[in-house]
């Protein structure tokens, strides 16, 4: 058995997936949940995705030999701090934040020896839902994973996280905590900016229920991810704060090109940035095509 | 038989969808196409989308008793003169270009004594992929036609282009010209230039290569529309270009609100676009949910 005890703090989607997909995998004994509503631990428990809560995150990580955060990004330092004086001195300890900067610097305040058995991860997986009614054991199987080890992490504790992931069908890759903040704003933080403002831009004009009413399956899919949890973008914003502003101002001197472009009948600079877009867009979709075969 | 002798002037994705959809349901006789690429029409005939071609536009038009443009917009006005001379007393010209100002322009300059039976039009339905390859017959189905009948229209050419595009599965609404193209900016246009904008960005970024390989589904249904013909982009927004100029500043309005709060750590102000938007968004599903049951 790979952990005996497994404590989630934090049952929601990507929380209550995880257990669900390491149970089916028999790849955990025991799995505590925690979290602060108390019916919805229930709820959880009745589904069978955890088998006990405990409200009190000392009290449910005590005895744990892996404990995954899976709680709004805001809350990991006062969680780490109220959890250290009850950890084993073997526990491993993991999250899936969508920004890790912050994750890391949290981590690194309160930790102290804890700090090698801390891996920083994120699986690249989710829906636009939330909460342990939408979790499913397939939600990670063929999407990746990237841990973003630290020069302290101990291999023993890095080999066990990737173990646990790989048992959930997916891939597991490494990244810098950098270079993982700058992929993730452009990739995932900037265009969920771009769906809620564009919902936000519509949605507040006079023919709003007309508007809303023409849209077509394009539009449908463009701003599916503005459905997304609010207060967990609002933390991602704030946590990825640097990076995501930076990708914000790059893309608005982008569509600024295109927008001069079109008041100034500039024919060819238009079509140029079309073109180009296509192309990239094309070949992003080939990649995508071949990896997904490749995981098949 | 609603139409004996249909002539298609550009037998790409909408004009050969058309064109298999009112064969299917025998709502016409013969079809002919026209276009610039020989090759391109033959292709069409081996295919039985069309019956025969022509590349010259006025042989093509002759004892047509409906004409359907579907040619991109910035060659509405030439084909218009090129055909008029040629065009039966009676015959019934339709189009189905995406901005709808600048088409009723170049027909008010062009077409005379043929402006009532000129209906303008514009099918909601497509994919990112072009070209007669891509027609099929069910393209149309369950999606709305937005007919934007003129003062002068006739009723009886009114009646026969709703009657063509329902033989179609299509459902036909009427809207004014002006609102049709202010709807469409917000809609379709604008979602369209943030989708080039974006991949743009991207592919213009240091790690485009690391980017394009972690992005995930989200950013492939994002992104999705960026793989669109960018002539025919390009042509909408020269056609549109008041409307979208418009919506444009109104969507740099409500990111720049986002981009502020998040600078400013303005942690309610971000919470409260989050919701709103989010809230618009599962309203606009909810809708849409009913209408699709509706035309099942």
């Amino acid at each position: 058995m790979l952990i005996k005890r497994l404590a989630i703090i934090g049952v929601g989607l990507i929380g209550g997936s995880l257990a669900r997909a390491l149970r089916r995998a028999q790849a955990c004994r025991t799995v505590i949940g925690c979290g602060r509503d108390q019916k919805h631990l229930q709820k959880a428990v009745d589904l069978k995705v955890i088998d006990e809560y405990n409200v009190d995150v000392a009290r449910a990580v005590k005895d744990a030999d892996v404990v995954v955060l899976a709680t709004p990004l805001t809350t990991t330092e006062s969680l780490l701090k109220n959890m250290k004086g009850s950890l084993r001195n073997d526990v491993v300890i993991t999250d899936v934040g969508s920004a890790k900067g912050s994750v890391v610097e949290s981590a690194r305040a309160v930790l102290g020896h804890h700090l090698p058995r801390f891996v920083p991860g994120h699986p690249i997986a989710g829906t636009e839902k939330s909460g342990v009614e939408a979790s499913f054991a397939g939600l990670f199987e063929a999407h990746r994973v990237i841990l973003t080890p630290l020069p302290e992490t101990s291999v023993g504790a890095l080999e066990l996280i990737t173990k646990m992931w790989e048992a959930t069908g997916a891939e597991v890759v490494h990244l810098a905590v950098e270079q993982h903040d700058e992929i993730l704003a452009a990739t995932s933080h900037l265009p969920h900016m771009l769906a809620y403002a564009l919902v936000d831009c519509l949605a507040g004009m006079q023919d709003r229920d007309e508007i809303f009413n023409f849209a077509a399956g394009g539009f449908a899919d463009f701003t599916r991810i503005a459905s997304s949890h609010p207060q967990m973008w609002h933390d991602i914003c704030f946590s990825n704060r640097k990076q995501l502003l930076k990708v914000l101002d790059r893309f608005g001197d982008h569509l600024n090109t295109i927008r001069t472009a079109i008041e100034n009948d500039d024919s060819d600079a238009l079509l140029e940035i079309f073109t180009r877009a296509r192309d990239a867009r094309d070949k992003f979709t080939d990649q995508r095509g071949k990896r997904n075969e490749s995981t098949e």
